[in-house]
């Protein structure tokens, strides 16, 4: 009882389901990168894996990613037409969706501190069940569901460029420690494209960088300016809306890099990560922090 | 930044976003939940909380529960209709739905030992966010989407009733160390409904009971005979398809009850359970162990 075991619609391999020793891995990474936002002060909140649309359209998820997007709906009751068909629910089945699944983590974090105000240096940490409608699917490395956890940092602009800059160093040198080489690569993010003032910023000064094993993005750090701020109406003490950054690590896809790495071998690459998380060069935060929006 | 947040579609208090109080709360409970589970030999796995549609028919979802269920599918990406109207996406925005949300976690450890052996004292444990289409929503006591851990025997008939005596035993005794009374009622389990054989066991021999606080339900034992175990074709060295049960906690409801219990101090109901966690004499095993399928 080891294996992971992929399921999906019409056989696509894009659920997979954890076996013993991949689920003691992701849990280990998981304490990991958690630990250190517990240690820069983060408070541990949790939030669901379901949104009502008119939570998630604040955040133009249904303009910026449409394609993305899974929504849920319950089953119209009447005329037997609850019983699915080949395996598939056609549309007059579904009753109108009124909720959406997420594809990021980092939304519970705006909507825990809707309405509200925090500190200049909040922080926040959370995982949960991410969601992407993708083209296709390919196990561990690209799922239907995934679990992401977050560092979400809140508070001034300053505050969420040296949270990033911080983790940009710790998850460098706990690639190092593991010997993994990540490459560090500006990203667009297609959460400003229906925002001219910030595509135009995003073009200037990227907002986005993966850490890439390969071509294979397992964790990212993510400047939003006052986006969520605003469409949250989160404010600092002195009144303005509160600026926010996320760095996130996709724990399924540490499992898929760990487990090539280590050729298959889960409990060799287990006892590496406990020797990484605990390296206390490695894991230390850079003397000399640099701010994420600056290339290495 | 210590209460836990509600939302929903059209303001329904139907999910909860937990602060960190409530979060610490509802990992240490997990954390004993599921250290009962490791104590007895369980190996913890973890599922998606989305599988295939035709995966969850295998278990008659769609003809017992139909009314509980939540489907999800993509949106039509034509003519705007990706975007929502009034928080709402109407049938002809969704494309066919061919996943389907779990309302129960232990699907996931039937479907990750499909078509397999198990010895005939096998246990797994899992924790998965759940989904409920309810009629109403009433906040921790009744939300949209919830985490529920559950411990999962796989074996010999005799080996699934040993586990929930034990585990019986073991959350009477827990709720007495908390100074909270649990009432333990039997239950339908409209799993069978639809199986005449079953339907006629249940009315002879409950197979499911429940644990509840006043009339909420937060922990049950169940017992599926071989129900699982065929429908998903595991089978025991003997070559006999696996008998299941298993012990659920649905922990936003135990949040609830220790809510109540404890006025809202969310810091003393962590010391009592960190305590009653602790508690040899509460947690051990009884030395009589009563099948749990006797009322008591």
């Amino acid at each position: 009882m080891t294996a992971t075991r992929l399921t999906g619609s019409d056989g696509e391999p894009a659920l997979a389901i954890l076996g013993p020793q991949a689920t003691a891995l992701v849990k280990e990474l998981d304490r990991i990168f958690t630990g250190w936002g517990l240690a820069d002060g983060a408070e541990e909140i949790s939030a669901p894996p379901l949104f009502p649309v008119t939570d998630l359209e604040k955040f133009d998820v249904y303009t910026n990613f449409p394609h993305l997007a899974w929504v849920a709906g319950s089953l119209e009751l009447t005329d037997d037409r609850f019983k699915p068909v080949a395996g598939k629910f056609g549309p007059g089945a579904v009753t109108e969706a009124r909720y959406g699944l997420p594809h990021a983590t980092c939304y519970g974090a705006y909507l825990f501190h809707e309405g509200g105000q925090v500190a200049d240096d909040s922080l926040v940490t959370l995982v949960n069940r991410c969601f992407r409608n993708e083209d296709h699917y390919s196990g561990l490395r690209r799922l239907a569901s995934f679990q992401m956890r977050e560092i979400v940092a809140l508070g001034s602009f300053d505050h969420t460029q040296e949270v990033l800059a911080r983790f940009t160093g710790r998850i460098q040198s706990f690639a190092t420690a593991l010997g993994i080489e990540l490459g560090r690569e500006a990203a667009g993010d297609p959460f400003f494209q229906n925002d001219s003032g910030r595509a135009l910023m995003q073009k200037l000064s990227p907002v986005k960088y993966e850490f890439q094993y390969g071509d294979l993005a397992i964790a990212s750090v993510n400047t939003h300016r006052n986006f969520f701020g605003e469409r949250c109406s989160i404010r600092l003490e002195s009144g303005e809306h509160a600026y926010t950054s996320c760095v996130a690590f996709g724990l399924e896809r540490w499992l898929a890099v760990l487990t090539e790495h280590f050729d298959g071998d889960l409990g060799a690459a287990l006892d590496a990560v406990r020797s990484a998380g605990l390296d206390p060069v490695h894991t230390a935060v850079p003397d000399a922090v640099r701010t994420a929006a600056e290339p290495s």
